[in-house]
């Protein structure tokens, strides 16, 4: 991968971080889909009681909380990732090529159906 | 955001695909979410009973699946990101330096507490 | 607990179900709050792409397999429950009179803001 | 359902909390689904950097905790069962019977790959 990608940085910085703190001894592949899913629920409780209209308009102050909550959504994803050995980038990239496979523009404009209600 | 980013390229082609699929009426922040999270839960799913020695160490064949699904976790975090305009790369260093100065490398080392916890 | 008790029985069922399987070796606190989040995940992809009117009135094989994912959630929570010794019904009591002092019903009517977010 | 049962004396005492506070509005199974998993993500965030052991002897103050997220777990479950008209014992019976088929004791026994895994 590119060094001078931004995901790249942040996998060298966030890996220091934790090198830093002496915390890879907790940072197994388990403890971080834990604590993805953990930071995953805490956007979820963002928009629990919201309609889906006031989700796309929300107030700056809750907005800001929310980016934050994406932020460390991507921190433990990259955690986890590069504990793996897994580049994101191309597996995103792989998985997109799959879906297009799987969900035919033509087949499943406007259906939201998921792959396996299709067959 | 310099547009030759690799995560940045992965925002428009994912942004293209929902478009060609008309898939934006269902792509709120709220759905979203929930989809992400979604995908969150197939990767704990996989390591739910691993020991975490087991989980540094997975077979190939299940490394190809969890490949996938942190593909899937990003995939969503974009799509999320982009729905509410935040810009990932940016808040993930925010957040970071946020980190750096909740947790002291000198006070937390080696201890996986919690912030709340230190207080 | 009365031992007559429907959720005193299921208890029972299911750690005979473990016991025969050997499976209490797996079956951390750690490994089921996994278990049990991934189980709650697939309530939640049923409803990802729903609006809350469409979530209200499910189609009857949906419902069916809604009904099934609500089952998986009250196994894990039994299990976990069981393994640390707590009673759900006593804890379920205290916590609701907890909400009660929470969210006085005058104060809160019609509003469901987070409780943090009162103050 | 016996109107005895510790479970169905629940259901009623959360139906007539909501009513109190007008909150059925808020209350269908789409925003009940993501209010329970935000609960669940809770209870793994507890055990997130734990080791499975120590996950097995929680301290007495982190046990009072987690108590009271097994309650709201427990809460939301049958919140959303009685929006959906689900009977929540009578569902994890069948599914319990659906698993004893699936996962016969001498096939299984000591190992826990999941059942798509036997196959």
């Amino acid at each position: 991968m590119d060094h001078s990608d931004s995901l790249e940085q942040l996998r060298q910085r966030l890996a220091e971080f934790a090198a830093e703190r002496d915390w890879d001894q907790f940072h197994t592949p388990k403890n971080l889909a834990m604590a993805l899913i953990a930071e995953a629920a805490e956007l979820v409780e963002h928009f629990q009681w919201l309609t889906p209209e006031q989700s796309n308009r929300l107030p700056e102050e809750k907005l800001a909380e929310v980016r934050l909550e994406l932020a460390d959504i991507l921190i433990y994803l990259i955690r986890t990732a590069d504990k793996l050995g897994v580049d994101l980038i191309a597996a995103a990239n792989d998985k997109i090529r799959i879906n297009e496979t799987r969900y035919p523009a033509e087949r499943v404009r406007g259906d939201a159906r998921r792959a396996s209600e299709y067959d």
